[in-house]
């Protein structure tokens, strides 16, 4: 049991960005780019880990925050760990926290210290702070673990996000001293918002406290695409090439291409199983509604020449049937469909990088994907 | 493709009631007793057909009445019937809708004709006749469809009993007089309430129209255990011995033993996906609920010697945590159980009538069931 490392296999011939590479977990190795699923409470949503496997899933994320409030972080370690407590023997990876208790517990008081917010389940007070965090998923046990960050709202003032990157470099600081697990690796957060030279500070100073891996926070919080890319740019020159970039809360699938343009080996999001469950689903022409009344006797699968476990078995009548009743099962149908979709899309992406033809994938994808109905 | 056919096996040498035996469909052959899940609209709830093949599952249940409302029994015929619909590959039996007619769609207004009443969807007006039933059967194409009859309440008169019964044998007739379906199977429903003189009478005029198998319907509507044991002694004297016999909506675990002791080959119930939901899980020691304190920390499965998906991959704690946090893959996962349970215990109850020791095997099975806290 050790800490992960990271291969670098190949880049693109034209922009050096482009990586293709290989993550040695304690749970396993898994080619990147990488699209991860979010397992929040140390369960995909209405997904089993077999299934998860079945998708071409390879890392399975948790959130932090949730399992601190359910069940604790004591009874998953009494378990044996977040693996073993969910029955999964892939990679896991967990966030800090930071991005819930930002998101969904308000109101909060951020001070130095740490955040007061109060449950989003019982509204009971509670404190996180950097050293809280860490201990928390040193108990879980994931593979890889993220240092406390604030995740900063857009729009803010420059003068906030500089102050808030500021404390971020400290509580990182701070969450790396007391970390305390061999076999678990902790990563970094690159904040600094939209501003070039904040991005730059906070990737600089985070990269000098030697993180096993860095990722880049405060995007997807309600910047404009071209805002979220520059982001992402601003701070991926400046992080070292034999570590692992991973990009937090994107998996549109147009952002993917774009973010693995500009360095990014890893994602995670919700999006797959959220839009799933209102009966959404990615299809290489964009996304669509299964519940458009076009679908009613229409008794083809999703997509032709999909390989997953949805459009080898169902069609869209069956599957616009379940979602329209109301039915778990149809939003489970569609999550494995868009989970693979995700999946496939970086498998297609890594097999471009190898031949060498990115650019090639990149534009075609996104022909095909703009040319939706 | 043809009916199907009924083989009996074995009785029980001291009480000629207690059957094993076969039924041989278009869709493959089971044993009987035989616990069926119920797939209300074509999927059983949570569940996918490998999962219920996994749970030894060899028939699944639908509601016409739900069917017929959504997606309507000609989307269903066009995508060439149930079993493609669903994409099962098993028998599967629908019910005459009007269990659900009598019990989900209030107010309702009774006549020799059929039933008029409120869709519980969207509280459009409908009317639902013996015939029409037959017909909406017909096109979902189940292996095995039922006569249309009046589920009676409990408590009822003697002479609403009476009435509804004769009715419930003209609407039987007026239903096989229209079946057009050369590959599925049509059942007679006996009624009578708890009168020993009228479920005689409904007994031995149903079998004088000749089904393919026979249903004990007007059980499990609020009467006493005892009562409802004595209508199946009533019924099932007058009943061939070379049809197969249906108690309808029927999953206690004691229930299924006392009426396999009265003749039943078959049954189906809600009941094992319902409790689920609600964290209720069967066991050899009564039922549990997962959701009690004391199963926090309980890194051992539900039942230790189960082979069920459930009780082979995960504890009690991390399935009680599912279902405190309201996961979906709570109720999936004691769904299985639930359901694997029940048709565990009908092929435990198969094995023990193979070796004449089904008195012994129930006594057993009542005692330890009994014993829970």
């Amino acid at each position: 049991m050790s800490k992960i490392k990271y291969e670098l296999i190949k880049n693109d011939n034209d922009n050096k960005n482009i990586r293709l590479g290989i993550l040695h977990t304690n749970h396993g190795d898994f080619e990147t780019p990488m699209f991860m699923p979010v397992g929040t409470i140390a369960n995909v949503k209405t997904l089993m880990p077999e299934e998860l496997k079945a998708c071409g899933s390879a890392v399975v994320l948790s959130n932090t925050y949730h399992l601190w409030l359910r069940p604790g972080e004591d009874i998953v370690s009494k378990a044996g760990g977040l693996n073993k407590f969910m029955n999964y023997d892939g990679p896991t990876l967990t966030d800090s926290g930071g991005f819930q208790v930002f998101s969904l517990a308000k109101p909060k008081d951020i001070t130095e210290d740490g955040v007061k917010f109060k449950s989003h389940i019982d509204g009971k007070e509670l404190f996180l702070t950097p050293e809280k965090s860490i201990e928390i998923q040193n108990k879980l046990d994931s593979d890889i673990a993220m240092s406390f960050d604030e995740c900063a709202p857009y729009p803010a003032t420059r003068k906030y996000i500089e102050n808030s990157m500021r404390r971020t470099l400290r509580w990182a600081k701070r969450g790396k001293d007391v970390f305390n697990n061999p076999n678990q690796s902790l990563f970094g957060i690159v904040q600094g918002g939209e501003f070039e030279d904040l991005r730059r500070e906070s990737a600089i100073e985070t990269v000098k406290m030697d993180f096993d891996g860095y990722s880049i926070g405060g995007t997807s919080v309600g910047e404009p695409k071209d805002i979220m890319y520059n982001m992402i740019s601003y701070a991926t020159k400046y992080l070292p090439y034999d570590k692992p970039r991973y990009l937090m809360g994107v998996g549109e699938p147009i952002d993917i291409l774009e973010c693995v343009e500009r360095g990014i080996d890893m994602f995670d999001c919700v999006l797959p199983t959220r839009i799933a469950r209102h009966g959404n689903c990615f299809t290489k022409h964009g996304r669509i509604n299964i519940k458009n009344a076009k679908y009613k006797e229409d008794f083809t699968p999703i997509e032709e020449d999909c390989d997953c476990y949805t459009c080898k078995n169902f069609t869209k009548a069956y599957v616009r049937h379940l979602i329209t009743a109301g039915e778990v099962n149809g939003g489970r149908l569609l999550s494995i469909h868009n989970i693979r979709f995700l999946i496939k899309e970086t498998e297609e992406i890594r097999e471009a990088i190898r031949n060498d033809n990115f650019k090639e994938y990149k534009e075609n994808f996104i022909n095909n994907y703009k040319s939706s109905d």
